[in-house]
């Protein structure tokens, strides 16, 4: 992105207060900024985990099947952990099973369903692909500890309301 | 999305502590929840937008040729003011003028560039769907006025690193 001459979301509050008045002027910044920052973390997270082909949704996918205690899960139970769409997370698993981080089959107690499996390699690169974006602070940069917890508690209070996350 | 026997968040936090230690965790806490908290607010938001056929990145570029002095602006103005793609821009744009919000036309003094302009009907559009946007407060419920302030302050931080904004 080029350098910009001023703030590009300072400039729309100033348009929103003079058109619609000041009232919601808080919610347009605090969204316009998410929008932007998400934009931005998702370019850092891409870059951090490049020399895999991994992006973040690869590697959050790849996470879970390296957490978990066969290293294998049913796409369902993934789709849910990672709250996507079940067409979304069949993508994601076959994007890994390409790169052979992943397998994907049929359960073997009921084949209507499919099972996401880690390979060997899959468990290299997961433990690689994470003492990178650790070490990158997942492209928080220059947020400091503190800053990263507050932005954490408001979010979980969104976060809460629309998931019902039973807290 | 249904309802969550635990937040997926604060499982992934316990995991991450697990076997990485706690150092990265506020980060990838913070991480998880923007993207998170993104998906909330798009479909949060396309759901307002949906009596207009809208969508969020739809909207912005709709309000910013609204903004405009002549109702018009030429597209590469609008993909940096928006921090968006050339494709993207043109693509939303063509969105725009299907929807008869909207048209593309030649820049008439550099034939090469295009324009941008609000039609009679994209003007009504717009106030429509600010006046119901703002009604909804962005999709922001139940975040307190501070706490989005609160919010974009923080953000503005990363954002400043990585857009150079000159402040």
């Amino acid at each position: 992105m080029p350098e910009l001459p001023f703030d590009p979301i300072s400039e729309a509050a100033r348009q929103w207060r003079k058109h619609w008045g000041a009232s919601a002027v808080p919610s347009m910044v605090a969204v316009t900024s998410i929008m932007r920052t998400e934009q931005i973390l998702t370019a850092r997270l891409n870059e951090v985990l490049k020399p895999w082909a991994l992006t973040f949704p690869r590697y959050e996918a790849l996470m879970l099947l390296f957490y978990s205690r066969n290293g294998s899960l049913p796409l369902g139970k993934m789709g849910e952990r990672l709250q996507v769409h079940p067409t979304s997370i069949t993508n994601t698993i076959d994007g890994l099973q390409k790169l052979g981080y992943a397998e994907r089959t049929r359960h073997e107690e009921d084949r209507r369903k499919w099972l996401a499996s880690i390979t060997e390699r899959g468990r290299v690169v997961a433990a690689e692909a994470t003492e990178a974006i650790n070490a990158a602070r997942f492209g928080t940069a220059p947020l400091k500890r503190a800053q990263l917890q507050d932005l954490s508690a408001i979010l979980r209070e969104l976060r809460d309301d629309a998931d019902d996350l039973g807290s």
